[in-house]
């Protein structure tokens, strides 16, 4: 077997075998395959797609490039969720402590933030000491003992994924639903997980943009959790505007901490109840959506989700006093108010604008070594549907030393970010 | 500007600008874009296209990426020749002693095989003592001297066609019609040729495969040709069946010699002929074909021809006994004689078998590394529509100490290599 041939192949639209999938990742991982080999069958791949069962072979094979955590042992169902990515998704700080809360085993692995916004990891590393490398050992004992663990993701677990994934992003070649596929199941079986929630998103702030292609991706990671023999569920949902209020690091812990004190906006809160519904349901935990919302109410009225919220802080050495004073947090000293200029109704707000003047102001990074300033971000005052009179703020611009370029192109960015109607507009469809 | 845009948009199809074009070139060659980004922009070329002007604009930068000859001091035209590569395809060595015979100049660059049979330099070398490394200098003065020339390509010349060559040659991103194209014109165009002829072959020998294609690649190059200001004309021809009767280094130079000694097949003297007759044209030597085609055999029939071609060897150093005395060649020591089954008429010699057939013998090399054996080929002994007799010899196979198993997969190619019919077969066109 060459390289040469496999590439030819799937450039000729070809369906390749089990051990020509494993060929190209297993000598990819040696070294003997080169990235030009590799990226130039990843293009080839973007034009001709790959069928379910070489989905499911990519898969298994970045599985199996690298370690498997098992917590068979621990419980019998190992929960985790995963997002495709959207602006201002703070949905695992509110998720996991609720499932957590529910008697639900969560181990989560998750990323640093390239892009717009910072990654799960960046918003808890936001808190005061707050340690997100867990070793192996600490990740386990700590899901023994408090039912979950958020960790930055092991180079152990995966390698093969870690590996093309930095390569599809230099090489344009991010955006297939199958390589797309791979990357995220892979992970979360190789962490052990058996019942996966996905949360597919589509829209302005995704880098999926229309609801088809999110249905398309949706369907075929149900297909290879079939095939792979893992419970796997998607929700699909909108990412046209921010979800929440709250954009930047330290922004979104608070509204997170602000959401299991019972004080939250009706879209957070709807995707968060859908998520938790389905792995409630996976793990026999609840029998329809009736019960699940009546548990989840219950455990954020009772304090129960805020409290797994401060166990997990203090299991990995955050400071929990955050959770009562929220000058703790760093927060950007200057602010910036963006008003409406006529009244009317809020009828658009882009979540990719926002994402865009939230990072020029500081809170993401184009490449791994960037600093990301953990105060810096964006507060919603309004959302889609709102009525809004003229002079009123729309938005509040949080940031600290910038040059003065850039401050003025995330506000001229967030100034045009809305679009105020003179007609009512309906509240946007968030889940489909 | 960054790669990974530029790769993001081929792949959407859309159109690059001479900037863009120069950007990726340049960039590659000083080691600032990966190879693994061109390779992936090479791939999203395969599906998406060049349009003419890109393809004009990739042309020129790799005129551009090295030194340009210039004989313009010398002669007002230089004509040069290309072949899109064949089996048994010794067209260069008849028709520049031809040409050079009859006054016209000639720049002619050539490569190495790679594959299944040597490049004209392998054929050339074949020739005791023969020397193709010429410095500009020498390849200058002989021009001047003897009106033509044939050195090896050298390495300032399109040094990123070059390179880019060698990643398409390990990332299946070798057959498109405007890499093709841009590879072929830029090198003649910086050899200094302001008079291009090409030949463009399709067919099983041939890497494409079908006469529509090479109607595409034919059309193309003239575009370009017309668009970079430069003369060229396209002959398409077939290659289903191998060119003349020898293949293999020594026996294509053999071949060749007997060809300007006035014993010549008929292809080989047909596509000599069309050749012969585009570049006189252009050079404004002669006026139609009937002009040519007496022009031609005049040179043949006295000698000046077979002449040049002994001058060109004495220049070059190599010996010039050979034209009278064959044995001065290697010539492999064994020989299988192949013969007819049944009686009939020869309906087809796959050129592609024959060439897998001589290159299992020696005659062919895989990497730049790679021995060949000079004395190694084949002589066919029937052309297609040939009458045969049940036991008469079809081709004979020479070689030296090789393997039992490769000498006995030459031999199953080989005889798999042609079919006979019952019923009378046509000629096959040759040009179109």
């Amino acid at each position: 077997m060459r390289a040469v041939d496999l590439i030819e192949k799937k450039k000729r639209g070809l369906e390749h075998s089990r051990d020509e999938i494993y060929f190209l990742v297993e000598n990819y991982m040696k070294g003997v395959i080169e990235d030009y080999q590799m990226s130039a069958w990843l293009m080839a791949v973007c034009f001709q797609g790959l069928s379910d069962n070489e989905t499911a072979y990519l898969t298994e094979s970045f599985v199996d490039s690298g370690e498997v955590l098992d917590f068979s042992h621990i419980a019998k169902h190992i929960a985790d969720k995963h997002s495709t990515g959207g602006v201002g998704d703070k949905v695992t700080l509110v998720l996991a402590p609720i499932l957590a809360s529910l008697g639900v085993r969560m181990a989560k692995l998750s990323g640093r933030g390239l892009g717009f916004t910072g990654g799960t990891i960046d918003k808890l590393e936001s808190i005061p000491n707050f340690r997100c490398e867990l070793s192996n050992e600490e990740f386990l004992n700590q899901i023994k003992n408090i039912n979950f663990a958020i960790s930055s993701q092991s180079p152990n677990l995966t390698p093969a994924d870690g590996k093309i994934y930095a390569l599809r992003d230099v090489t344009a070649t991010v955006d297939n639903k199958s390589l797309i596929c791979a990357s995220v199941v892979s992970k979360k079986i190789a962490s052990g997980a058996t019942s996966i929630v996905l949360d597919v998103k589509f829209g302005s702030g995704a880098f999926i943009k229309t609801k088809e292609e999110a249905k398309e991706l949706a369907d075929l990671m149900v297909k290879i959790g079939k095939i792979l023999n893992k419970s796997i569920d998607v929700v699909i949902s909108s990412m046209e505007q921010p979800l929440g209020f709250n954009i930047g690091n330290s922004l979104e812990v608070i509204e997170s901490i602000e959401f299991l004190k019972g004080f939250y906006g009706e879209d957070l809160y709807e995707i968060t109840l859908a998520l938790a519904g389905k792995t409630l349901m996976n793990c026999g935990l609840a029998y329809d959506f009736s019960d699940v919302k009546k548990m989840v109410d219950e455990v954020i009225k009772n304090g129960s989700a805020l409290n797994k919220f401060r166990e997990l802080i203090i299991a990995q050495g955050g400071d929990p006093q955050v959770l009562n004073n929220y000058s703790l947090f760093k927060i950007g000293n200057n602010k910036v108010e963006i008003k409406a200029l006529e009244t009317g109704y809020i009828s658009k707000i882009c979540a990719l604008d926002v994402a865009h003047s939230a990072k020029l102001l500081g809170a993401g990074r184009d490449i791994k070594t960037d600093d990301i300033n953990y105060g810096a971000g964006i507060i919603l005052k309004k959302k889609v549907s709102n009525p809004v009179n003229k002079g009123e703020t729309v938005m509040e611009l949080y940031y600290d030393d910038i040059e003065k370029e850039k401050l003025n192109e995330a506000v001229t960015i967030a100034r045009n970010s809305f679009k105020i109607s003179k007609i009512k507009v309906e509240k946007p469809q968030l889940i489909f």
